[in-house]
This record gives C-alpha cells, structure tokens and sequence, in this order.
C-alpha cells in the first residue's frame, strides 16, 4: 500500500490554533489540489481526533473527478478510513455516511458497547480490531490493504501523523504551507505525538509549487 | 528598526527534538546564508533559552564578511541582543565575550544580583531594563534603536520569536525548511508562547529558493 500524507499548516507549522478550531491556511487552488489527490486514493484516512473537530466526509467534491471515478470502474468515493483506538467515532459522523465504504480501526481496548454501535451503523461500515491499547497500524493496514487498498492519502491529524511516521508507514508527505502564523506551544502541528528523540525520518523533497497564498512542498520519504 | 526573524525548522515546524537537542535542519548553503543575513544587520538577537541551550557567540563567521563590515565603517560582528526577563544569561556565555557589544533585555522582575553580576560583566555588556515581570519588548527596543540598531536580526527561539510577532515587530521571516521529521507535541516549534487564538498575523510570500536538501520560504509581514 502505497501512503501519502497531505497537510495544510501555517508557516510556524501549527494545523489549527491552541482552540483547535478549523484555520483557513489554504485557498481554492490547494483545495482543488487535495481534492484530485482524493480522487486518485481508494481510501482517504483520518484521526479520530479529525472526525471528532471537523465532522469531514471525506469525499470528493469536483464532480468531473467523481464521473472519471466511475468511468473507471471505482466507486465514486474514495473509502474512509478512522484510526479511532478507542472506538470514540460517533454513529452520526459524516464519515460513516453511505456515500462510501468506511474502515474504522480500533484496538481491543475500545468498548464493547461502542464496538457494536460502529457495527451497526451501516452496511458499508467495517470496524478493525487490531492491537490491545492503541490500534496496531501496520496490522491494521495489512487488513484495508487485503480488502483491496493500495492507493491511501492521510489527512490528519499531528496525532496519526506522527504515528504513522513512528510505524514507518509513510511514502510520501506533501504540505501546503500558509501564509500565516499561528504560534502556540500547545497548538496541533504537523506531527505530534511523543516525537522523535533521534534518528528522525530523513526525507527528499521532490517538488516545490506556489499554489494560493502560500507553497506546496513535496516529500518522499527516504527509506519508509 | 527593521526586524528579520530567520530559522530552520524540520518539515513538520520543529526547531528541535523534545529533548531540545541541536538537529541539523540545514547545510553548509543556508550556513552560508545565514552568516551573511548576519553580516548585514547591526545586531542579532536570541531568547535566553536559546542562550542556555546552545550557548551561540553569533558572530560573523566568514573572515570576507567581517572584513566588508570593517571597511564600511562597522564593527566587525553585528552586537548581540539577548531578551532574558529574568536576566539568567550566565557571566560565561559565549554572547557576553569582548568579540561584540551586548545588549541583555531585562525586566524589573530580574533579581538584583543578576542584574549586577551582568552589569559587571564586560564593558560591552548593557541590561537593559523594561516591563514589570516580562521584558517589554517595544520599550526595549525603543532603547536598542537608540543605541543605533537599525536592521535587526532574530534567530530565535520559538518563545521569543511568538513575542515578536504578539508585539507586531516583526517584518521579515525567513525559514529553512529542512528534510526530516521531528515530530512531538512538546517539541519547541517555529513560534510558541501562547499562540494567537485569532487574528493570526498575516504574511505575504515573497521568495521560495531551494537550498540544501530543502527550501528556505521567506515571507513579509503584512502591515507589521
């Protein structure tokens, strides 16, 4: 399975302010951007912190992109993936939706209870047990992958960033850098987590554009 | 007084690991770069922090530019500015040496035998005292104009450099990005403090040069 992480952070790094509300960092061009990169994934993945602050749906918005979709024989969504440890994603989510088919990966720490509400929350929606405390990424992604995931775009948060940098999962990360600063020690950034103490991922930067406002730089992870 | 913060930050907005150690973000290009943004500017100030963690002398380090600097009339290293509310600059740093003049901005909060034991360290070393508990930074840098600085260079850290910007002192950003992760919610970022909860300060880009292994992205502040 082949991952890209795709970001949008002011240029001091943050994703969101210390309130963790939703920033405009990017404009329309980026936007168009991500959503072409949407429209080539089978699968669009997100912390459950993301689901919790944003309610995205995750789906493609250009409505050509969805026609070339079909045309090809892909359904007209990429699937949704939640990285969701403790099962917190809530049944009325956008993200569990029919529009697509929806992969919630959860350890066996997540309640019973809530375990069986993801169950039933719709036909298209399949919960992974994968690890005790926290979910098991790369036992996790062998299972989407063996359900036939092989191209996969991360849109955060810093919390599965990090992670998914941690289990050596990442191909590719491509961050739109805005025209703002939003400063904080407590503010989301671009990977989070515990951090690298050393031997930090070495990246190659691949491509640089001028997009909106701001860059997009382009990373290939060197040795994923 | 014309202020330029500049810093290298890994792709993900950290200035270092969690545990604060030195990474190389950079290369012997922005190296390059920065010595002569150095040779350019009257003074160049750091956070304390900055101070007790890698103890910088901040000098020019190319002998070609301290030489240009001599036969414009200058002094061969640009002063040092260190903001130190608490005036905890130990009487050894590498900023207090007879290589330059040094300005320590301190606030009335500062004990009384910091602010002597600085006084007393060198002919070239000047407290400056503004603010009750934090250093007032515009009030000191009334001082520091006074004294004949007029383009100022900032290389951090993060704490310093969210000051900067909270104050609206800020008109240059330049940034190395470099080609690692770094990772962390702890981990000290391009600007930390306390973060701007809105009204997030507006930059425009003006340049994107590839350097090294990465790109330094340098931005104007929009209405400082």
């Amino acid at each position: 399975m082949y991952v890209t992480v795709n970001a949008a952070m002011s240029s001091d790094g943050k994703l969101s302010s210390r309130r963790r509300d939703q920033v405009a960092i990017s404009g329309p061009e980026d936007f168009a951007r991500v959503d072409r990169l949407r429209a080539d994934s089978d699968a669009v993945l997100v912390g459950v912190g993301t689901v919790l602050a944003d309610d995205p749906s995750l789906t493609v918005k250009d409505a050509d992109l969805v026609a070339t979709r079909q045309q090809r024989g892909d359904p007209p969504h990429p699937a949704r993936v939640v990285a969701d440890s403790r099962a917190r994603t809530p049944t009325d989510a956008a993200v569990l939706d029919d529009r697509a088919e929806t992969y919630v990966l959860v350890s066996e720490a997540a309640p019973a209870d809530r375990r069986d509400a993801l169950e039933a929350a719709g036909a298209g929606v399949h919960p992974i047990v994968a690890g005790g405390t926290r979910v098991d990424l790369p036992g996790a992604f062998d299972t989407v992958e063996a359900a036939g995931i092989e191209r996969l775009m991360v849109e955060g948060g810093g919390e599965v960033i990090f992670s998914l940098f941690e289990a050596g999962l990442v191909d590719e990360l491509s961050v739109f850098v805005g025209p703002l600063v939003i400063g904080g020690r407590e503010s989301p950034t671009l990977a989070d987590g515990a951090g690298f103490p050393d031997q930090f991922p070495a990246l190659v930067l691949e491509d640089v554009e001028r997009l909106d406002d701001g860059v997009v730089l382009s990373w290939v992870v060197d040795e994923p």
